[in-house]
């Protein structure tokens, strides 16, 4: 098993195989995603599909010289298999292991993290760049693009900006008519027209020989018959849009077909300024469950299989998580209210919006990989009166930004921001952590910033940001839902929820470590300590009076959250004692100190950041101690309650 | 004088004037924008080259009931002028007077407060996306977007979108081949194919007449003769890449013929689906020196003028400014050292980059209105091994943050950041205040923050960018560079600049603030304090040994940032100071408190918030008075030095 492919050192070994041999290691190659992927959830359908592409990109390309951009990253497996990571592949995804995505601390064939959509385009036409200016204008520069990307803006902008540097570049467009979810936008259309273009083959070789022979002097008739001839040309191959662009499309071939990539590759691999080669594949290619279901397929939960052909059992999880909860909520607010509507950014999937799709697709917009345009059209539509939900994963979201500036908070627009994936997201790793989300949004002034405590918080703040007349955020990880027992509180903004008050300390928790902290509470109580808990819900605007009273009143504060320090959570309490003129040396903040944090089992990196029940107890227990060696010190004395 | 503009209450009154009336009045705003734009620094040539596209608009739309939209917004003068506002006109860019941009506070007929580029797509996407959800179809949507936004990513995103949303909305694509800048990228080709289209006219109608003969039936051989009729089609208008992209293309069409445009107009209100109008204006059309030089009469500064046709003197200011500073910091180490490149997005102008351009073409890349692509291109050479800066302003990089995030801070990459006009940026008001940026970039892991004290620290600290392993932002004003005499303490990273140690306070400035605190210093010498005077230089990493001793050691200390509070520098001591147990009681943080800064004379708005020398001097006594009242909580004798 795995005969070739547990020989491979490095690409350079794909030298030595033979056609028949290069047709066994695609075989051998599917068979170890299929063996790894089954075991854990990874990406799986879009590592299928590159197989062919993968090993024909390095048999052409010598890539410790060239340059090779896997854009968002997800469909690195076959390239990590063929350079050198055969033997660690076990270990994909898990703490300590191969990262699900290129890494360049693993290997030097990996040059950029990838994990975020489109930089690809960009990222090579600098690489190409700097290698120019720097004297080595020998080395290749190649960047593989999905069509699940390609209507993200920044590929446009690096698109644009590369024809007009005439760089020598290949992006390689790996079209399968997918994103995540099936493709969205005008301009799926262009591509399907090359893929049924009826003019294929000789026929349309001969065509484009006759239209080459048009004379290409002066004079305006010439002119236009040249414009005629380019439009033809264009119209026969379906890459209008690419050359318009500056771009010289060639294609579109089959990327399953080793022999056509290698001949095809060899050709443009030749080429003077920047070549769009378009080739077809099948997402889940080689793994029939996979090919018939891509959607599912795309990061599957473990499954049991039947060979290449079925699949015995999946895995699925029961357990009900915050973006069941969130959507759950969304829908039943869309049901209640006609002004609601829902926008995603290709993570129908991911958000878990397939009934609201379904059952709302009027008001259900899927806008593509584009954030940024996401945030800007539902500004519009609250303009118009309607009550947008943008329902973006936290990270992705970053891509927004400035949008969320200008077109939301500075125009003081009712949009309801719903970041899933806030916090840390486990096995995908640093390029999907959302640990930034509340550092950014804060700093906008009208942004409301919120974090559900549990999972009755969150349809409350749902339902609170809907009928607020100002931009909201709401922030939950990607984790089961949890549900703390008591009478809720109702949603009033800028009010945290007391669950316990307790003279000897006050842990806040902001957001869903609020259960872990209510765990951490109950120990120390069980260690006749009286330690509060108060659910903070929200940041901004903070809930000033509460926390000043335990700031006052207890022996200390512990601030709990699940992003970064710098600028959070704690720093906002931080801000707010400083302004109102109290100490905060008995204030202490657990959150991520300033660092990327590895991929890995969520919990377990929790764990080790110290945001697990453990770590906040233990944090607790040290400020207990310390409160109790300097008592003297405490607000209590200064401002009697 | 303006007899007809000075009786118009709103653009409905316009339909009273016959067309000799218009071409008057079209002269009559032309000449309000002369006097106006004469008297200070303001957009001048774009507006010039709207004045008969304004007038059309609001001819044949109800703009009371119908959506518009001005992307980027600084053409919106005329708008103003005939929407019920000739009278306020002369307070244009004055504190408390008419906003340079759209502004909603101001005007029903101002939708959203534009400034930053290209997302006036989206926002008419979702206007008209709500109207429809909400029945008010009726409603048209327009959008007046320029070639120099046009490459910006998110209207790709938002055309795509459009297209396939299928909504009835018109995008007037406004040509003048222009950015502030002459435009760059691969795109304005396509553009000029259209200008220098030769088959114009009644061949051009011929001819698409005989084109649309061609049936639309089945089969392939069809099929291919109906793609060709397209394209044929598309070339002949010089269209193809927007009807690739699914909007229909009509143009192009001259923007100053009043008649076309309002024929044109009327006829594309109608029309079904997304639709581009391309018309082509002169950028400072009217006013013959705008004309000859629309990048000098972009904003010029305030100048004399003979009638339309010649100016008599300019009052260019004399004083150098940080991005004089900067930009020649920046060509010197360009001419030190080959990997040093240059990346500017369209603000080649404003950032004084032009004797960078002419020396080093090479080396000086702009990108055109694509910060985002801007950013990881730069990465990328990064990779390659060259050192690219990345000059853009504070504002416009938060278009960036993703790139920032994942292609430059997560890979550890040694791209510098130049952020300029970071803090106020005077009368073009809050799109272009650049005061996130703190709060932001500290976010990131690997990123190193700085800002100068004065302009010495400027070239020293991009000298230490460039030859630091990793990623650097350095931040400075829009304004006249400030000189701090001293002897220059060199740049470590971490390390504060002490230039004055006093028992009683210290004041802490990050960045241009440092002159300002100076001299508040001094006064409080005065007045027999003694003031110590900190240049932070950084907030990340911040020089936390200096910070603790001020605050184990003197009376109080206050920190002063040209940024909001949120997360900015005070909230990074507050953090440190939290961090290493210290109180925070006797720390004061000056800065901008959670709200949007209106525009206005920079001077006046920094006395406003307080970040003056006087306003320094006042926060500085106001702390020396509550530390005598307070003096036995000091640190000192809790942590006696």
């Amino acid at each position: 098993m795995n005969e070739l492919l547990s020989t491979i050192d490095s690409p350079k070994d794909l030298a030595k195989f033979s056609d028949d041999q290069l047709t066994q290691l695609a075989a051998e190659i599917r068979e170890a995603l299929c063996t790894v992927v089954s075991d854990r959830t990874a990406h799986f359908a879009s590592n299928l599909g590159v197989v062919e592409l993968c090993i024909a990109l390095h048999l052409v390309y010598d890539f410790s010289q060239d340059r090779l951009i896997w854009d968002t990253g997800h469909q690195v497996y076959p390239h990590k298999l063929i350079t050198g990571r055969y033997h660690e592949f076990p270990t994909m995804r898990r703490k300590g292991g191969l990262m699900g995505f290129p890494n360049p601390h693993e290997s030097p064939y990996d040059l950029f993290m990838t994990g975020h959509a489109g930089s690809s385009v960009s990222t090579v036409l600098g690489l190409k760049t700097g290698d120019d200016l720097l004297g080595h204008d020998e080395r290749k520069a190649v960047a593989v693009i999905g069509d699940g990307a390609l209507p993200s803006g920044i590929v446009f902008e690096a698109m644009n900006n590369a024809a007009e540097l005439k760089k020598d570049m290949l992006v390689i467009l790996n079209d399968n008519e997918m994103g995540i979810c099936p493709r969205v936008g005008g301009l799926g259309k262009t591509l399907d027209k090359a893929r049924t273009t009826p003019l294929y083959g000789e026929f349309k070789k001969d065509v484009s020989w006759i239209l080459n022979q048009i004379p290409l002097v002066g004079g305006s008739v010439e002119k236009a018959l040249v414009q005629t001839r380019d439009a033809i040309k264009a119209s026969l191959h379906g890459g209008m849009l690419f050359e318009e662009m500056g771009f010289r499309y060639i294609g579109p071939i089959d990327g399953h077909d080793l022999a056509t990539l290698r001949e095809y590759l060899e050709m443009v691999k030749h080429l003077k300024g920047p070549v769009l080669l378009h080739i077809f594949t099948e997402k889940g290619h080689g793994f029939k469950p996979a090919a018939e279901d891509p959607v599912m397929f795309h990061t599957p939960p473990p499954f049991e299989r039947n060979g290449h052909d079925s699949v015995v059992s999946v895995k699925k999880s029961s357990s009900r998580a915050y973006t069941n909860v969130a959507s759950e909520a969304i829908h039943a607010a869309m049901r209640r209210d006609k002004r609601v509507s829902v926008l995603t950014a290709a993570m129908c999937e991911g958000n878990k919006l397939g009934k609201v799709r379904s059952e709302f697709p009027d008001r259900f917009f899927d806008t593509g990989i584009c954030e940024g345009h996401a945030v800007a059209f539902a500004a519009g539509m609250a303009k118009a009166g309607a009550r947008p939900v943008v329902d973006i994963y936290s990270t992705f979201l970053q891509r927004s930004f400035d949008q969320i500036f200008q077109e939301v908070a500075l125009q003081n627009l009712p949009v309801t921001f719903c970041l899933d994936r806030a916090g840390l997201c486990g096995p995908d790793g640093p390029t999907h952590h959302g640990v930034f989300d509340v550092g950014y949004m804060r700093l906008f002034p009208n942004m409301v910033v919120m974090a559900p405590g549990d999972e009755k918080d969150v349809s409350a703040m749902l339902d609170f940001a809907l009928d607020f007349d100002g931009p909201v955020s709401i922030r939950y990880p990607k984790t089961g839902a949890d549900l703390v027992e008591r009478p809720l509180a109702p949603i009033e903004i800028g009010h945290s929820e007391i669950l316990e008050w307790g003279e000897d300390g006050t842990i806040v928790a902001f957001g869903a470590t609020l259960a872990a902290s209510i765990q951490a509470a109950a120990r120390l109580r069980k260690e006749g300590l009286e330690i509060g808990v108060v659910n903070a819900r929200f940041v901004k605007p903070l809930d000033t009076a509460t926390i000043l009273r335990a700031i006052d009143e207890t022996g200390f504060v512990l601030t709990v959250e699940e992003g970064v320090l710098a600028g959070g959570f704690g720093s906002a309490v931080l801000e707010a004692a400083n302004a109102e003129g109290r100490r905060t040396d008995h204030i202490h903040r657990l959150g991520i100190s300033d660092q990327f944090v590895e991929h890995g089992d969520r919990g377990e990196l929790l764990a080790d950041l110290g945001l697990d029940a453990e770590g906040i107890f233990q944090a607790a227990l040290q400020q207990v101690e310390r409160a109790g060696a300097t008592k003297d010190w405490g607000n209590r004395l200064e401002h009697p309650a």
